[in-house]
């Protein structure tokens, strides 16, 4: 990591989103967007059941809330899950150069994708983030296979 | 095309929502998603410079606004401008199998990556759609600039 804050620092943010989203019910994916000197540029988290919005997804929300921005050079994207297709091509369209991943063991994700387009990405194998996400998804096994896009 | 509505009637939708964003001084992009028996389930265009929201594109508006569905099977999303690498992605995570396209001369977008993942995408080269882009890409430099991720 070349960034000012370690993945760790910056997945700890993501991941409280993520329990957020859980705590009211929702997929509890955390995402957050840091600057070159590791300020807080935005965070969030999936809203599918809390707004009824398939919309927001983790990356989405963090990336919205750190509103208009001319470039994204030297950011960073952190989230606790590895990004689907929707949140990878965000990451690549928008040129954002760093991913964090927490963990891509409840969800393939395109994080190796986005490392074969330049992208330096790391995956941190987090337990307390493949925890929560693995709990949802046996508790609630259609709200996260919706969030995927449904049965293939 | 196999769906009940031709592309170019579903394209009057997207190109209706394209010129509400010009009218309020937006990115002028539009999108709608259909239904298998040609209903719409949403519309919607980018509101960047409305709302200071960079994740609402034409075509992320237009998913949102059809709300949560199990999955998307038999939809068209139709769109006044090639897609972006962001909202290819949706297109891809959710597995929408049509793709319109209202015009790829102002931005060369990944209509064509989709239809090498199996997406059925027909450009339809319409020269209002054009005009409209060309139209705000030429007097609003930076916003445009903007929305695709800011300069190289």
């Amino acid at each position: 990591m070349t960034a000012v804050l370690t993945g760790t620092a910056m997945l700890a943010v993501a991941l409280e989103e993520a329990r957020t989203g859980a705590a009211a019910g929702g997929v509890p994916v955390g995402a957050a967007l840091f600057g070159p000197d590791g300020e807080l540029l935005g965070r969030g988290h999936n809203r599918r059941v809390q707004d009824g919005d398939p919309a927001t997804h983790g990356e989405t929300a963090a990336f919205r809330a750190a509103g208009r921005r001319p470039h994204y050079r030297g950011t960073t994207m952190v989230t606790t899950l590895s990004p689907c297709w929707f949140c990878a091509g965000l990451i690549r369209q928008f040129r954002i150069p760093r991913l964090v991943v927490g963990e891509a063991e409840n969800f393939g994700g395109q994080h190796a994708w986005l490392a074969e387009n330049g992208v330096e990405v790391t995956v941190l194998d987090d337990p307390d983030c493949a925890a929560l996400m693995q709990r949802f998804a046996a508790e609630h096994p259609e709200a996260w296979l919706e969030d995927i896009g449904g049965p293939e």
